[in-house]
């Protein structure tokens, strides 16, 4: 066999995520290999290793994005870790891609925004994998084209089939509507301005002290509201839909459909049990894509900016929910500086 | 032909939905006959009563009562004009249908309570349609046998073609989501205890002054919290649809369906004009069961005590638009009388 | 409470679909009456004609058809007595709406066609009741409008939860797709020209000797071709659909649907049991209409021509069924007599 | 940037297909690269291999092959250039993906299938791409686990927006029906018995001399029944969809989903207009299971033998079409050798 130029990642943080996105620039995506994998448990960083050819093993992040062959960088670490990986990483001048959160507070974003403007032109992308699912880009053309004219309202719902204990009310803010606060960001284009939190009488089957489900409201600068169901402990699968209500008509996105069966008195599907089954091409395509953009030494997909965004929307949103009240969220200007 | 014992209805206030129910009594349900008709109008009310044998016409709702063979009373005119056929009625203690609202404020609502109450039995009840839709029973039905736990949230859209431009934004709550605090009510078995209204920059399709669409959002003192998009200028057609969310699963209800076609690039059906359509069974079959219990001397359907709780949330609704706020609904304790 | 006249109807035969209508006639729809029932077994009649007022109750057909206050008759009673209770209605010049089949075979069906004939005018209405089906309808009007072009095939599903276990493979003509043939007549407007039958190995669930499923294929005068599913031991509940394919367009009908559940990792509906839940919507729509019509004078629905149609048909795919071959449809020219 | 081992592929035919077989290799799939491309049209061979690094353009096939790192061949050329083709690469023992059809005739295709029986392993896998759609393995695997019991019945719609003017009716078997053929074979697991072909009026809007719409009807072995609509000129865009009948239930896949949007009175979505779209993931997936395969030495996808079940139920499909009659399907024994 012949051999051709890749693009070397390192994968940093080997938890379920991390694993999925090393098999997947491993054995799915074109022009990309494995080139480093660090992971603080030295084990589960040389058993992913292990299959994949030229592939090093480390424990320290900056160890891997040091290694040979190494052009890129996927951060798939905890959050609280994601800021010290960045900003080596910058200082390193290699394309990134980050998994949500971009880091866990406003502070820590700032932090690297700053540490990107310094370097003069856009390293990182931001892990918002919904922007490259098929129904949220159909959704999303609709809406920038005007098809069905300016956008009033936005309905989400975002169920999960049950989350571990230790998940907590803030969690459901930051880990969760996070996806929504930026997905509402880049289907709107404007920026959030305010965030409630609603609170029905809790589900009997959630850990005691949840408050699940919840309804986040938030409106945007341009005044469209955007109402999200966040319902954790739903028993059943995990459901991301999205209803636009513009000026002269709905569109929806995330209806169950594949196999229809009826047997036993009932028609109807299954329905998918996480994120990695629901969003498995949309991961697909959003490695694929910032691959083949850090080839070419760009970014095109969500950055700091967006990052940070979402971030500041969960601080809001997180006081919102601790207080009862409306509030306003805080943002920096932001910064100009070139796309490369 | 033979004959047979009918109930004979009075129906007062010849309008849209008045015209209707005179169609419906005279041609599509059993056991009951128009007797008489009266609408200020008297060329409205005569062209009504024109071609049904022993119907008369009147300008006088309570010499439409007082009618050769008029045993029950169905009241369609204009809201204000309520109140004092209502009290007629109980006087002459007959059977009543009572389009809603019972009456355009809580001080009437409780007036005709008042009346109820005294005649020591039921005779009124109110149109609230909905509760005779096939969907909506089914829902109704899995709710009430806990078929998926105890329902957590309510997500309702009430949608319309177009509105008259004097339609007012009182009126969205008032003629519009006082449906839904009906449905809710009924759906849920608990009373409202307190409404907001949230506003997102409004359709320039709609009416200058119109704040359309608008969420309003109210909790059930169980603490259900129901959410409503009312949105009447929507240019595509009218849709109701409703989502109960429950401890362990969702239902839906009020998804388009029926012919469904593929041509042109697309695949999808028609949209319904207007309630008149959609609910056209619900409607035979609110005033079918009314005629029925009414001929059995009994009062099934929603009563007094349900129109005025309807009224109060409206109340409540309309100052909640009003200040921005968080408004509590308040109600009298429920006057407890024999159901006849 | 006042009298108006009704149409006082003889319903024969009180089955399960008699006593349905019945109770539709009694209960459901407006300006008929039940004035007489009649069964062979005296216990069921009486017992039908219990809660009537003025119903009398008799075992002979023709007793029935002459009681007081009898102005039309409505034939529930076994296909094989039909023939005489017909022939002894147009005698009496009598409105019937007679169930399908008309007859068992063309010969009686010929015989009734005759006897009307000679009466001059439409007496008899076959009781097709897919032909008020509200699906169905807009289904009729589509094609009708040309409004996807010329039809060009119609696909057909025709499915039952179980059926009796003396039912047979001519029933399964005879009986089931007896409709598809007259929906089929009704839609495209044309008489079918020959039928084709084949067989797949057939379910396990089914009865030993009965070929479940079957596929009915056949061809209106026009060229359309027609493919019938007829499946009865399905086990999981009452399915009619039906999709035409036209020049410019598909139209399908029958989808499930009302609500619409997420639980236990499934979303999906309820499947209706049976023809009674289904159509219960239509059933009353046709009788209300046959006895609107009847009391004009008129007959509005599938008439004797339809009939004696839909035997025809059966009667070649009962024979397609035997020999495995395409058989053509012999029918008579069709005879012209007024409409009245 | 590092390197690492990729399957060399040399592509054969630039048409439609062949193009978007070298954008899939170049820059979607992974451990894959186009090394050398064949055209009978140099410039269109020298502009596929123009932007890609280390890729030689070429006129004749057999060059291609022998390039410097081919280790692969792609071949989608015209169906009667195939057999050359398929010859020389079995010659070089090379693995090879063959678009369908694998050659015009039996002949041919047992020509191929001897060739790769003397090689001793299988080599050459056929471009059914639907075995790689994910409805339809997910209809294969509830059939193969007899989740619903066994199937009786599969009903296949196989529709086109428009086709090319010299489309024939015998190509509505080889180039359309041909797909349905082996989906049902791998589907059901059973080789194809008989089939027949029935012909309504044809549409207006088709070619003169064109029978468009057919209704292709096969047995399997088993007994199993299955008819295909097959319409290429609907005028509305792509639609493939199949309903497995069996004993317990039924199960289909390919309705239309994705965004659904409410406007202009009418709800619903878009119909892809081409395979190309309708399929693209199915496409991506088999070459990156067939490159993936052929790295190991194997071939896991459809081969020759279902090559050759195709072309001769397609043989048996034209002679039915042709003579109207049923005609049996008429196949050698399978040879056995190794899977390797």
């Amino acid at each position: 066999m012949t051999t051709q130029a890749q693009l070397g990642v390192a994968v940093i943080g080997i938890g379920k995520m991390g694993a999925d996105h090393v098999r997947r620039i491993d054995r799915v995506i074109s022009g990309a290999r494995v080139a480093a994998v660090a992971d603080t448990d030295r084990e589960r960083a040389e058993s992913a290793a292990a299959g994949i050819a030229g592939c090093t093993a480390h424990t320290d992040p900056d160890a891997a994005m040091g290694a040979p062959g190494v052009d890129a960088v996927l951060i798939a670490s905890p959050g609280p870790a994601h800021e010290e990986t960045l900003l080596a990483a910058l200082d390193r001048d290699l394309p990134v891609l980050c998994e949500k959160p971009l880091t866990p507070d406003t502070a820590g974003a700032l932090r690297v925004l700053e540490a990107e403007r310094k370097l003069g032109h856009r390293r990182v992308q931001v892990g918002f994998m919904r922007r490259y699912d098929a129904e949220y880009r159909q959704l999303a053309r609709l809406l920038r084209d005007r098809e069905l004219g300016r956008p009033l309202l936005l309905h989400c719902r975002h169920r999960n089939l049950s989350v571990h204990p230790y998940f907590t009310n803030e969690m459901m803010i930051s880990d969760s509507v996070s996806h929504e606060f930026d997905a509402a960001r880049w289907l709107l284009g404007e920026e959030i301005a305010a965030v409630r939190v609603l609170r029905p009488a809790p589900s009997s089957l959630a850990r005691e002290g949840l408050s699940d489900p919840q309804l986040v409201i938030f409106e945007t600068e341009g005044g469209v509201l955007v109402d999200v169901e966040i319902f954790l402990n739903t028993g059943f699968g995990y459901q991301v839909q999205a209803e636009a209500v513009c000026e002269r008509g709905t569109a929806r996105i995330g209806d169950e459909h594949a196999l229809v069966t009826s047997a036993d008195g009932r028609w109807g599907g299954r329905i998918a049990p996480d994120y990695i089954e629901r969003f498995a091409a949309a991961y697909d395509r959003e490695v694929q894509e910032w691959a083949d953009a850090a080839r070419r030494g760009e970014v095109t997909g969500p950055g700091v900016w967006d990052g940070y965004a979402a971030v500041a929307a969960c601080e809001a949103g997180i006081e919102a929910q601790r207080t009862g009240r409306r509030v306003a969220v805080e943002m920096i200007e932001r910064p100009k500086y070139p796309e490369r």
